[in-house]
């Protein structure tokens, strides 16, 4: 990768809050480093990036961010490995995802060096926080909303692009069960649902909620105009081993291009599993779990790495998945995790020095 | 409607900007005035509205409206008759219909009454600021978004709502020319298209500039699934006039339940004008355009009222609307302003004095 020289101007936090953190029990995105990297769009071109002290974000109560959720994000993670040397996994995908969300919800694109070098000098700044304990890891925030003003329904004329640290356990704790959802739909053919636009997780609460109260942690959706077909669960993207076939919903303009997904496929191949990327009905899932041929599910995404799921429920029965020896999702997280926490070698060009 | 008598504190500006205002050359929501009405959604319950000076809004960077568009808004005008009365146009139904949205978007119901009284209590201390000017009113523009923090893809903790105003011109200068899209989409079956999500808006603002540069104003959707009906227009729903018969779309889970369209019916059916809300074809509207049935279309919402469509483009082919005497666009229009500004009387109970 070509690395730009730029001169990333630093404002250090007076103090440092590292010492009340509890690295040992972290949750989930609940607790944030002591700098962030801030560029702002005015006048038709984003500044050049600069660190600051986490601190408020103050706007008008007319930005647009509060009224047309013009909004996007990515999710990425940074590993220590037993060397304290930072690592970081495809980041540059990350970087062309965020713009492709970008495009699509009319934000002006970020320069990639301004992602990349400004994430690299934060990651230096704060690699402290990286926690080392096993199944934590500093989860990695980029996110640019409509900061400019104005009740008129069209794009803003300013944005804040920032990236932000959370050193993270788990997403998920234990096993996942996950509900078939054939009443409420996430995203519509030409919709949004490929970008990571705010908007695609806000309108999945209420349907999940109604899930977590009859005891599932995630939905997983099907397709708005049948039902007949899973897509993805919001959080994750969804893979199926029926026998020993690999198979997962192929991406959509309603379906997350996923990193995780993406690397997983690579692996699969690399590793001779039999991958078939294929609408999968609903149907066709209920036959393999009742005829025993349905082996495992799993969900796969940054925040999650692979989850394995040991319940799928679909109008009110559930299906419990067997224990699989030699499961694949224990082999494709094993894979990912050691390439990404620099304990094996990676024959992809994943692994990312910082 | 009953009137529950609350204490609401009020913090007044110590200056007013309103002598700074061009009156007469107001555009559509960018000037706001002194103060907004606020309440903080804490620990399970919403606190009572307070007025306080209109002022920036201060979020931590993990507020998570900042990254899954957590947010639901209404749009309301209040009128100001020749006596200087103030009036609102079916506030009730706007208090609704937010709490509808509410439910979908998993944030927690405003109470009707800090809702209404709070809004009164604001309008009656900024009366000042009605616009009398012809064509000008006080848009208003409750909203609710979520202030809690975290990166956890899940409902937030606290919300903020808040009512601000905004003395504004016309939404649309002139007649509206429309693109009936037929690639990207603005909302699934079974998704959020229904209410007013912040993030509904966003995923528009691409495919409408796209328009925009072809030389529309806005585009008229089309269902997700065959793109062959037409539904609503994103800030407008759409009516269509074949011979003597009014036509608009039903109302749906994909489709907003538009307090302006119900009232049109209303008139409608009280001036025996022959309605149908049912599918309507894209290619009806072609076959009618061409064979000269086609006598209007135009659009009703409550920023931009009703705006006469003047051509919709379809496949790169331009069709114009005709000129049609007695155009139901204006009776429509002149009944429900009149309403609206105390100029004729109000069979119907929509008008609400302040």
């Amino acid at each position: 990768m070509e690395t730009k020289t730029m001169n990333i101007k630093v404002e250090k936090a007076k103090t440092s809050k590292i010492g009340q953190v509890d690295f040992d029990n972290l949750a989930f995105g609940n607790v944030f480093t002591d700098h962030m990297l801030v560029s702002n769009y005015k006048n038709g071109s984003w500044g050049v990036p600069e660190i600051v002290p986490y601190q408020p974000i103050t706007l008008d109560p007319s930005a647009k961010i509060f009224h047309y959720g013009q909004s996007i994000f990515e999710g990425m993670k940074a590993y220590k490995d037993e060397k304290d040397a930072i690592w970081l996994f495809r980041p540059m995908d990350n970087c062309r995802r965020l713009n492709i969300s970008a495009k699509r919800m009319a934000i002006p694109e970020i320069p990639e060096d301004y992602f990349m070098e400004g994430l690299k000098a934060l990651l230096k700044l704060e690699k402290d926080w990286i926690p080392q304990t096993p199944g934590s890891s500093l989860y990695i925030r980029p996110f640019i909303f409509a900061s400019g003003n104005g009740f008129h329904a069209s794009p803003a004329d300013e944005y804040m692009f920032i990236i932000a640290f959370a050193p993270s356990g788990a997403y998920f704790s234990g096993k996942v069960k996950v509900l078939i959802e054939e009443k409420y739909s996430r995203s519509a053919n030409g919709g949004v649902g490929f970008a990571k636009a705010g908007g695609n997780y806000a309108g999945q609460f209420y349907p999940t909620q109604l899930a977590v109260d009859k005891g599932y942690n995630q939905v997983i959706w099907t397709d708005d105009n049948t039902h007949e077909y899973i897509e993805e669960a919001g959080a994750m993207n969804i893979f199926v081993r029926i026998n020993d076939t690999l198979l997962t919903a192929p991406t959509s303009d309603r379906i997350l291009d996923g990193i995780t997904r993406k690397s997983i496929l690579k692996i699969a191949e690399n590793k001779g599993i039999a991958v078939e990327e294929r609408k999968i009905a609903v149907s066709e899932l209920i036959e393999a779990a009742k005829d025993g041929s349905l082996k495992e599910m799993f969900g796969a995404g940054t925040a999650a790495v692979i989850s394995p799921i040991s319940t799928f429920g679909f109008r009110d029965v559930d299906y419990d998945l067997p224990e699989t020896p030699n499961s694949y999702a224990a082999l494709f997280k094993k894979r990912i995790t050691d390439i990404q926490y620099n304990r094996a070698e990676d024959n992809f060009g994943w692994r990312f020095k910082v």
